[in-house]
């Protein structure tokens, strides 16, 4: 698909993408929704004031006042049909061969005004998010790190095959790519026969490469997600970083799982991928050679994002590393799975709900989602540019996420960036 | 103190309480705030309305319309200096020999108005919750629950004397008193020999009895509340039944914690009981022998909470039974140490945020939290009143929390009830 707009040819935001997100600039400074194609995004706000979404008829006529609003949620809210909608109506009106050139393309003054470079506008996260949910589905992360603690032979735990095993993590402190954050201070063992904690800055900070899902349709309270019908209450997807302090969480997560490990913050990207958008690249994921009980029997067996993602690591010297390449075919269970299981107990789930997959991660070096995997357990030095090297996040260090489907020649969809900055831990008296 | 409201001596809501919550009547739909007073509320935002707060000084003058909101967030984030001066006005309002008699007392067409009886009101859940994290700080309930699964010499993980263990919970299904609740469907081991799980409704339903406290100044990313600071947060406190299923916590709880076995819902009362108005019912905790890491070691003492607290049941015959009679003295941890805990690692609280104190249990029978307790993991039935008795909750039942401080002289400052029913597990196909 061609667009009247230049597009680079590598960029994730090409016509076949169309990703939602929330943004300001510098001569608006109100949050507002915009879309992001190639190097500019298209404000949303401006573009419904000035009659942009007049052609498109399968959009509640009351409902406009959803791109006037700071968070994607009342978009989310109106179904998938209706962002399906939107996204095919937003591809025409920048299609080379727009039936609707009146409406941009030849309107300059409203060009001039709501596409604005890419460059010049802040994101915020996309939505308000209600509960933040991270699961366990990258087996081959519980897989390696469960051998590094338990051994091989004990690394899975038993339910971990039955179930799409989870734990409900902290919204509050989900924060929007390009957002710092600072080491957090906890209780760790000073040594692994210590008895009694110290209280120090985490020494061990590493990274999860995740995706994250965003809900768009809730369910009542009792009444569970069939599985099967999922897919119409996923919105879309974000790269995740669900940073992790290890030594904190092996001091603390026994017996009612992570906490202060893991709510100092987790990183998104800020521009949400339709679930339409990716639609075309699902595939299979790990085989579970445990038959799946009835709520968890998904009809669709190609039901798992196939997505190519890389992480690098960029160091205060300057220094840029990519230290992973994967993809997110290593996930043994699909959304619709993990949907189906959240919602079973009748646990309700509301519009702005973040999911997150869990880490990604290939069995061999080079392909593993998290420091510790990379390192087993902290005992090998990755190897980074200019001689440097790590066995977990130093301060000043920024990690970056990347992820994308598709070639050039059809139009890459891709997230952009989900980046982080590790500041050195607060002064303390 | 005495009030020209004729009070029912043993009313929760007495003079010295004045607790508020989100009330609509039969004959104004809309919810709003309010404040319960012995067998009345008085409906904020028609007693607003009509200058009832034009003498209150320490209020700011353009923040009148908290009081016409859905929730009680935007009252609560006014921190709790407002709090305190709102109380203490509208003791005053209701005083025998109030100062503004021209206000409410004498004014007839108000009172009628906004005084509704309180058996003519529906309640809402208090405040729009951010996140929902419970803490475990009932270190007889871990203790015996402990014993139960690991044996005595190894019922509290190293960990627990050392900090507030806590997860994060699900803040969707947290639910006002009254909400009935499905029995949960979930994966559960048939037995404690099997290897493969079974999926059914839940067969071990039980409830704990926890205190739930509400944020209301809320704290940076980044930014940990001091311990010594953590009162400023608080905004006030409900009662608690953290709805569990064990059979489904059991299989699915390694290693990530709790997830669907709490997640169908929890149960809070409606009227949050003002921190100040429980200031004079604080004490000594659960002695801890392990010397507290300087983040948490509180210069104040006696910062536990005293209050007494009931269980009863009611089943579907009718025959009512309290089962549990204890005090919120059996905490090892306080709300400042919890707060200050719970931010450390720079966590941010945000106004609303619910957080649950872990279940409160003497070691005697009858004085404990849980059904797990009571009937020592399933083993001994609990005789209720008509010849019945109880391993865990059925169909029907009514689980009911009452709570409160203080004697009948002084006026009782307490939280009226938490209750909730159990209904069967939906049906599947």
């Amino acid at each position: 698909m061609a667009s009247w707009l230049p597009i680079p040819s590598k960029s994730h935001f090409s016509l076949a993408n169309i990703p939602f997100g929330i943004i300001s600039s510098s001569t608006h400074s109100t949050r507002r929704p915009a879309i992001a194609i190639g190097d500019h995004v298209l404000d949303l706000s401006a573009f419904a004031q000035n009659n942009g979404f007049s052609k498109l008829s399968d959009f509640p006529a009351d409902k406009l006042n959803v791109f006037s609003q700071t968070t994607l949620n009342d978009f989310a809210a109106l179904g998938r049909p209706v962002h399906r909608a939107t996204r095919s109506y937003l591809q025409q009106i920048f299609h080379k061969e727009t039936p609707y050139p009146q409406l941009l393309k030849d309107n300059e003054s409203l060009r001039n005004k709501a596409l604005i470079p890419i460059a010049d506008v802040k994101t915020y996260l996309p939505l308000s998010i209600g509960d933040y949910t991270d699961f366990f589905a990258g087996r081959n992360h519980a897989q390696t790190v469960g051998t590094l603690f338990r051994g091989a032979a004990n690394a899975l735990q038993p339910n971990y095959n039955h179930l799409p095993v989870a734990y409900h993590g902290r919204a509050s402190s989900v924060v929007v790519s390009g957002t710092p954050l600072h080491r957090p201070w906890g209780q760790v063992l000073p040594n692994p026969q210590a008895k009694d904690p110290v209280f120090q800055p985490c020494a061990r900070l590493d990274i999860e490469l995740e995706l994250g899902m965003f809900v768009c349709k809730g369910n009542e309270l009792g009444a569970p997600i069939a599985v099967d019908d999922a897919q119409e209450h996923i919105f879309g997807y974000v790269l995740m970083n669900d940073w992790s302090a290890r030594d904190i969480q092996q001091w603390e997560y026994v017996p009612l799982g992570p906490f202060n490990a893991k709510n100092f913050g987790t990183s998104i990207s800020p521009w949400v991928v339709l679930a339409d958008a990716l639609e075309a690249f699902h595939g299979e994921g790990l085989v579970n050679d445990v038959p799946p009980k009835e709520y968890l029997d998904e009809k669709r067996k190609d039901s798992v994002l196939h997505l190519n993602l890389d992480v690098s690591i960029t160091t205060s010297k300057g220094n840029t590393t990519k230290i992973t390449q994967t993809n997110s075919k290593n996930l043994v269970w699909s959304w619709a799975q993990m949907l189906a299981h959240h919602s079973i107990s009748g646990c309700n789930m509301r519009t702005g709900d973040l999911l997150g997959s869990g880490t990604i991660s290939g069995l061999e070096p080079g392909t593993q989602g998290s420091l510790l995997e990379q390192t087993q357990g902290g005992k090998v030095l990755v190897e980074l540019e200019g001689g440097e090297e790590r066995k977990f996040v130093q301060d000043g260090d920024t990690i970056t996420i990347t992820g994308w489907a598709g070639e050039s020649d059809d139009g890459i969809v891709g997230f952009g960036e989900c980046s982080g900055t590790i500041l050195p831990a607060i002064k303390r008296n």
